[in-house]
């Protein structure tokens, strides 16, 4: 019989990498489907929105990878106590994002003028803001981003936050103490920790 | 006594009216506090990630549009039937905010070089393909974006049309027939029809 969940991305962390730690800490068993580049034409008009990451699971095929893990939340149990608490973890969520976009902008730019240009703004004034604010969040949450207990949104912020690295080309936790620790309690996570040991490190 | 909810956004439809669209459809009475432009370098440091809108309710304040509309759809029962059911609204939700934001890539271009060198892509490609894709949703939904009735994914979307539409300088639903569906069934609702008759029609 075939695992219950199929998670297909490509062969990169980027932003399939959160679904997979999600999936790996509640052990819920998938196949890893890692799209090569060159199948990445042909597989593109069957997609929902002609995207990647997409699950395969209970007969249907999911799409957009965070609406993905608020529903693997719930599924491992790393959701609010509340719905004020799933709130702050929706808002942590998406800032994050909101984040790794701002990095992104940077890393995708194709026109060396204009990247020039925001490379001012993004190290100069975004890229402290985010870290210091979320980084201040952590303090106060006792090295996790909400409820000063382990949730979806640390999971999330651990997955990307290797992508988002690799797109600064620089490591982004390295003044922010507290965000340390917040990677610290996902990647000590048993099962997690066990994944990252042999997981495929690519970007 | 003083309401509830306070939201405070700019003068402006933009990301605020997903929000103002939910309270209103629940009846949750706000304070609908609309910030001058001038004003906003006095408050902007003093928001969580300095940015609108934010909701004040149950003594905290809530950041992230998204959120908060999830949030508030719990409060007037406009969720899905099911965490998979959710899943399929987040989704939803998801797709519509990027559609927006690649509409708000044309919309929020300086350069005008770059501008005209995606405009191409925009009108060409991306808007063809969101909008028929999004309208074959409406279409096997009877009218509705998800679960053939109605949830707060509707309410996102007509909540964010108005602007998508300003920033596209276009009627975007021209040639949707069933996204046209999606937003009579939204502003067809009494509290909404109600509030659209006198709100603020300002982009």
């Amino acid at each position: 019989m075939s695992p219950p969940y199929k998670l297909t991305y490509f062969d990169i962390m980027g932003l399939g990498e959160p679904i997979r730690i999600m999936l790996t800490y509640g052990q819920l068993e998938f196949e890893d489907c890692r799209v090569p580049k060159e199948n990445w034409p042909n597989l593109k008009p069957n997609m929902p929105f002609g995207q990647l990451p997409v699950l395969e699971h209970h007969g249907r095929v999911s799409h957009q990878s965070m609406a993905i893990c608020r529903y693997l939340a719930k599924e491992v149990k790393l959701i609010g106590k509340d719905s004020l608490e799933d709130l702050d973890i929706d808002a942590a969520v998406d800032t994050v994002n909101d984040f790794r976009q701002k990095i992104g902008k940077y890393h995708y730019e194709s026109d060396e003028t204009a990247k020039e240009a925001y490379i001012k703004t993004l190290f100069g004034e975004i890229v402290p803001f985010y870290l210091e604010k979320l980084d201040n969040m952590a303090k106060e949450n006792a090295g996790y981003l909400v409820g000063s207990k382990l949730t979806w949104a640390d999971l999330v912020f651990v997955g990307l936050i290797d992508y988002m690295n690799f797109m600064a080309k620089k490591d982004l936790l390295a003044s922010a103490p507290n965000l340390q620790k917040v990677k610290e309690h996902v990647v000590n996570e048993p099962n997690i920790k066990k994944y990252m040991e042999t997981r495929p490190n690519k970007h």
